[in-house]
């Protein structure tokens, strides 16, 4: 690999057993496709990955009252040994009523014949605009499309899952085991606005050739998304479609037993993996100029509130866009979260720099002032909070709020 | 009283015993002034407002964790019969610990004592940027200025006490009671951003010359704040500075006892007052070109989350300023706030139009859907929420969220 590094965030480290291979590649075993079905005015808009082995899988989806059609097909799969999955973009098929959830199983359907599967094998994701019919015979005619022009690279497959994205967001690891082999490992991802709380308005999809116990695919899913997905935001908003699938499917022939060097060693890769795809995601937040992490510790009852209210507030949001180190902004957001009564004895640090102590902001110096100052500059940005009280600990990465999030947001439309 | 009435919003009506005035005027026995002390770099920055007479007075405050300085202080006063309000902008005096309360305080001093009166009778409202020292010799000289100015208008008074505002919001009305008597009663506020739950980022005084019992003036001032600053988001940040004063004096000599047809009389004059006055916050809300309200009907538990989550929605706002009936959006934030495993069975109207039945956007035909379009560019929006379930019913008034917004506050700094 020539070129930056895939983890260009200073949040997150390349593990040293990892080593990076084309960004669009596959483990083997695996393929994929896009193709233009005419969803989108242009464009690649209908996607398709497929294991041609049996796989051992797992399933993520948002946390709202109101989920897309696809969604509530995907959770009746059998989600456990999914073979494949069939994403587009342009329209989410969301509040569709039986006439979506019809479309949704017709692809299904038409995928599972497509590839000679059984239908409960596949999965859906869909993405793009809500209360909207999603054309049934444009998505039908994509997922067949997809399946006749399959191959070993992600390129076609990332373009079609994208909606206001700048770019799609996909990484392929090597991973150098404690026992000495190596096995495969490559996520692909999607989303830049409707991000927040319960991993965000996006989809994720990771494939390995590695052989796992079902119980590690869903534990190491299930860890890696709470410090990634689940930790951004963009604009605190949680989406009807958010699905993350992880797929094993054995082609290496190296199997990962629970509890081993092994499995630990491969979740540190999945773990940076998820964690850079997330960053990615924020980073490419609708308009976003700048991601800053605000890190809470604390008592355990207050940390994850306070933490989401400063980076879901647009007065942060804006500072933060402004390069201005508002600490009075945090503070304020912090005040609000806690509540009248609380006890406001808190520590903010901003980029290592203390700048209020106890409640009370602290006069700073110049020199002090203009080292925060030009820190505040930077694509990232460290925010630290200290709360009264103990166990709890978290962190929200999230984007600045920005005239083009505005431009966005006010002209995509209906 | 020629030009406009007060009462623009076509969510207010004018009380049918209300008769506008002048709207800088004051009831009997109250006095105002405003000066420019030097807290901002220019304009009338310091504003005292005063009864010549005894008072029975309410105060209410917001709701945060972190409040300011003059929040403290007023707290500690006696606030069922105050005489006197000073007010500032340009600094809030928040977070500055011992010397921001010192400052305060000297402030509460040197007011009572230009007017010679006892310190404890004498609020103190500032409004302006968090965490930097309220410069306290400009205000101590600009309280003097105040008491050496004070006449019968609130021209200035309400000019010094402006942030962000685009300009004054007050209104003095002559309340005719069903014995026959005229009362008056004034009020003046300010607010535009940081405004949320709690009755927002702002402040309200209001003044009558009715003599009142305290319990009719803590119960008025309760129940029309829950109506109205209660019922407003602009951008659903908590400020640490809210405080709403209401102030009777019985200069009139007209006694409105509790319980009475006067007492209800004045109470819906106070309540259209308060309300228009709020709605002119949002109006005004920084940036603002549209204003909308969110009903919001069904079960006790889910009525108040769920309007919020709308109001304070970057995508609902942002499609309010595009003028654009995006269901979808409001649909997913009602969603989101009401969590997985809540049956989605809401119904949608805007501005009386069915969207969505049972959780399902309904298919609108041409004509309905261009009427919808150009209902949506109205000034003023109205959307209608039904949930499952009874025994609740809300409302909030949320303004859009534009590039001047972002502009404001990504320059507006420490």
């Amino acid at each position: 690999m020539s070129g930056e590094s895939f983890f260009r965030s200073r949040w997150v480290d390349r593990p040293a057993h990892v080593t990076e291979v084309e960004p669009d590649a596959l483990p083997r075993g695996f393929r994929a496709a896009g193709v233009h079905a005419g969803i989108k005015p242009d464009g690649l808009d209908v996607g398709l990955l497929v294991s041609d082995r049996e796989t051992v899988s797992a399933v993520r989806f948002c946390d709202s009252a109101l989920v897309g059609a696809p969604v509530a097909v995907t959770s009746e799969a059998r989600t456990g040994s999914l073979r494949a999955v069939l994403a587009n973009s342009g329209n989410s098929n969301v509040a569709d009523g039986g006439r979506g959830l019809g479309t949704a199983r017709a692809s299904q359907t038409a995928t599972a014949e497509a590839l000679q599967l059984d239908a409960d094998l596949i999965a859906l994701a869909s993405t793009g605009v809500i209360g909207r019919e999603l054309p049934r015979e444009a998505l039908l005619s994509g997922a067949r499309g997809c399946a006749a022009a399959l191959g070993s690279d992600t390129t076609d497959f990332c373009q079609a899952i994208l909606t206001t994205d700048a770019g799609p967001k996909r990484a392929c690891l090597d991973v150098a085991l404690p026992s000495g082999n190596i096995v495969r490992l490559a996520g692909q991802a999607k989303g830049a606005g409707m991000i927040s709380p319960r991993f965000a308005t996006m989809f994720c999809f990771v494939e390995t050739d590695a052989e796992l116990a079902s119980e590690t695919v869903e534990l190491l899913t299930g860890v890696c998304i709470k410090r990634s997905f689940d930790r951004i935001s963009v604009d605190g908003q949680l989406s009807t479609s958010d699905t993350v699938i992880a797929f094993a499917n054995g082609a290496s022939g190296v199997r990962v037993e629970p509890e081993s060097p092994d499995e630990l060693a491969l979740g540190e890769a999945l773990d940076a993996l998820m964690r850079q795809l997330a960053l990615e995601i924020v980073a490419d937040g609708e308009g976003a100029t700048r991601v800053a992490r605000i890190a809470v510790e604390g008592a355990l009852e207050h940390v994850e509130l306070v933490a989401r209210a400063i980076a879901n507030s647009p007065l942060v949001k804006t500072a933060l866009l402004g390069a201005d180190p508002n600490f009075g902004r945090i503070l304020q957001s912090a005040g609000q979260a806690l509540g009248a009564g609380t006890p406001f004895v808190v520590d903010l640090a901003i980029e290592g720099i203390q700048v209020a102590s106890a409640g009370t902001v602290l006069d700073l110096d110049g020199e002090t002032w203009r080292t925060l100052e030009q820190a505040v500059e930077a694509s990232e940005v460290e925010i630290a909070l200290t709360l009264p009280g103990e166990g709890g600990e978290t962190e929200v990465f999230f984007s600045d709020l920005t005239h083009e999030y505005v431009t966005i947001n006010s002209e995509y439309s209906t």
